[in-house]
This record gives structure tokens, C-alpha cells and sequence, in this order.
């Protein structure tokens, strides 16, 4: 089933009830990762969030059954968005260099566009990071997953013969995910104008560190 | 007047009720940021901190005015413990390299040892980016402050010819805080046994860059 908006019309009705609810509840979901980004996840409630896209409270229970479920569905929802605007256009880069720098240039997009709010994920992360439960869980979960990604296109480089065959991925990845959360940071709370350039710059400082040499030769 | 708790005894009632005064006032301000690491500044309310120290709302109000003023204390009693657990102590080490590592020791062993709650100022970063305001206008200057003493620390490891003359002190002071937040992530949220390795290599690779071998010459 495709998860965006179907254009075709549904061929029997039971199926048009199921598209209807289900691009209601993406509909829904915008809102929620919306205003998680602006209140944070625990400031977001069913309440809330029922007077926010104007349907009664019942109706939204109906949907998401509890606030867990509904939070854990925000994070879902705000991990397929960052996947399509992020993850998806760095893989279709060059592996190796190209795809780190892509990766980097999207999410540096996402963090530079996404206004009001800000990034869920980040906030999520330091407002959970000691309340345990199924979301802290699902938010390291998908951080986890994060870090997979960029240790997989690291590999991708090592494998091409452009970075060092010694490179830790992993660190790699944890490095990469520092430089943007400071430019998150200088952006956004400092409105630092070098915080982009900055955010850059140490990108390709951790490029030289590990780029070998042997890939540039003819 | 000293800011810590005096050992003598007043020699004047009026001083001996400042004194109470202050440190009832110092008292509440430490539970408050407590509470402000659990809860986020947002989640500080004078209701909630007069029950969590047995006093009555309206002393409390008596004490801090207003609950923006209360964040303004607990942002500047929270810079006061920062400064005396990480900042005073670096700058008792040896100009240039060695301060730069003192200051990372400190920083680190701030995060690792600050259970349960996190860092104030971490949370608010995030909590309050775009929230205008005297509060969020106090934590920006904060940070500012904090890349300024970063940046002389650098600045003097350039007398020192320790690091290169060309050495950008305040990108470094956004590098350094950079690994910080990466840090502060890895070890809280996902718990990451190599957090700590990860994030004083990462510093070691900062200052690599910009080593001078002029300072190593006898």
C-alpha cells in the first residue's frame, strides 16, 4: 500500500473508508509533529491536539488510543519525514564522500528550514533522556538507527578506497552527529550567521582526517 | 559581600537577616534548578517549587517576584555552579593546551556526574530557542559568554605559539561546544559505553588541527 496520498479513486467502499481514515490520521499526524516540535512531546496531548485540528477528543482516542500511542506515532511520523527530506536523497548520491556531504547538505536544509518549532528530535531528546519508557525507548531506537545509516555510507567510502580502511564508522557517525547539534544550537538559539559555514567546515575537517589518499590516484 | 555562606557570626540583627535571608533565598535557588533539570525551565512553576521546599506560595513570590524572575535566578545560579565546577578550575591550569584540556575534563565529568536531570542549560537551549524573551535573551548571552572564555582559552594557546597563529578561537569555541552536545547526547540518551572515549578524541582531533610545532621546539 503506498503510505502517500493515493490519486486513483478506491474501487469499493470498504477500502475507500480505509484510505479516508488513513490520510485523516496523516493529516493529524502533521499537525502533532507540528505543534511536538513547538511544545515539545510531553507538552503534546490529546486534548491539545483535538482542539488544534478541530475534531472532539473521542474522535481522536479513536485514532491514537493513549498519549504514548499518539507520541510514539509522532516520532514515526517525524522519522519518515526526515528519511524522505534527509536520508533518501543522500543515498541517491555517489557513495563515499558525496553521499556524507549530501546527507549533510539535507540536513543542514531541515535545520535551517524548518521554522517555527524546530527539530522534534532534538528537543525529544534531551526533554526524554531520563524518562524511561516506550518513547525514550523508540527515540534512542531511531538514533540508533541514524547512526547505522551514517556508519553504512562511512563504510561506503572505505570500501570505494576513498576514506582510510582504519576509520571507525560508528565514531565517525557520533562526530558527525555533534557537529550538528552544535549547528543546531549556534542557529537557532545563538542565530549565529557562521553557524552554517562553521557546521561545514567541520564536516570537512572530519573528511581530511580520515580521506585517504589512494582513492584520488588515477 | 561574600557569596558563599559565612562562618562568622553577624554582628548586627540586620545583618544577621540579610544573612537568612540569602541563604533561604540560595537554598531554594539550588532546589529550584534541580527541578529545572528534571522539568525544563518551562515546567518550573513558583506553586511547584514552594511545595517542593515546604513554603508558601506567597513567600516565594516574596523571594523571586514573578516566575520569569525565577528563571532569571535559576539560570544565573545554575551559571554559578558551571563556572565554579568547570570554568574557575580550567583556569587554574597552565595557559594554552593543557587549560583547553582542563576545561574538557571538567565539562565532561559535569555531564557524567549531574544524575538525575541532566544539564539546565541543555534543556533550555532547546525548550526555550525560540521562545523570545528576557529568559531566552539571559541562556543566549550565557552561551555567548561561554564561546568568549573558550575563545581566550584558545587565544592564549596562541601566545603560548602551543596552536597555529591563523587558529579561528571562536569556530574552535564552536567546535568544543559542538563535541560537547554530542557527548551529552551519546551518554544520556543512548547510553553509549563510548561517549566519553568518542568525545575526548574528538577534542584531541580539534586540537590537532591547529597544534603548532613551534611550541614543541626546546
Amino acid at each position: 500500500m503506498p503510505t502517500s496520498v493515493p490519486t486513483s479513486v478506491p474501487t469499493t467502499a470498504r477500502q475507500s473508508t480505509a484510505t479516508k481514515g488513513r490520510r485523516t490520521r496523516e493529516a493529524i499526524l502533521a499537525r502533532a509533529v507540528d505543534l511536538a516540535c513547538r511544545l515539545g512531546l510531553g507538552g503534546l496531548t490529546i486534548g491539545g491536539l483535538a482542539a488544534e485540528v478541530g475534531l472532539s477528543k473521542s474522535g481522536m482516542y479513536a485514532h491514537f488510543g493513549s498519549k504514548e500511542a499518539l507520541q510514539l506515532a509522532v516520532l514515526d511520523a517525524a522519522e519518515r519525514e526526515f528519511t524522505a527530506a534527509v536520508i533518501t536523497p543522500a543515498l541517491r548520491a555517489a557513495r563515499g564522500e558525496p553521499r556524507v556531504l549530501a546527507l549533510v547538505d539535507g540536513w543542514l536544509a531541515c535545520g535551517r528550514e524548518r521554522m517555527p518549532g524546530g527539530c522534534v528530535f532534538v528537543k525529544a531528546s534531551t526533554e526524554l533522556d531520563e524518562q524511561a519508557g516506550p518513547v525514550r525507548d523508540r527515540l534512542r531506537e531511531q538514533h540508533l538507527d541514524l547512526r547505522r545509516v551514517i556508519a553504512r555510507i562511512v563504510e561506503g567510502g572505505i570500501t570505494e578506497h576513498q576514506l582510510l580502511p582504519d576509520t571507525d564508522p560508528d565514531r565517525f557517525a557520533g562526530d558527525l552527529h555533534a557537529v550538528m547539534l552544535g549547528y543546531y544550537h549556534a542557529h537557532r538559539l545563538l542565530a549565529d550567521p557562521q553557524a552554517e559555514p562553521h557546521a561545514r567546515a567541520a564536516v570537512a575537517a572530519l573528511l581530511d582526517a580520515v580521506r585517504s589518499t589512494e582513492g584520488t590516484r588515477p
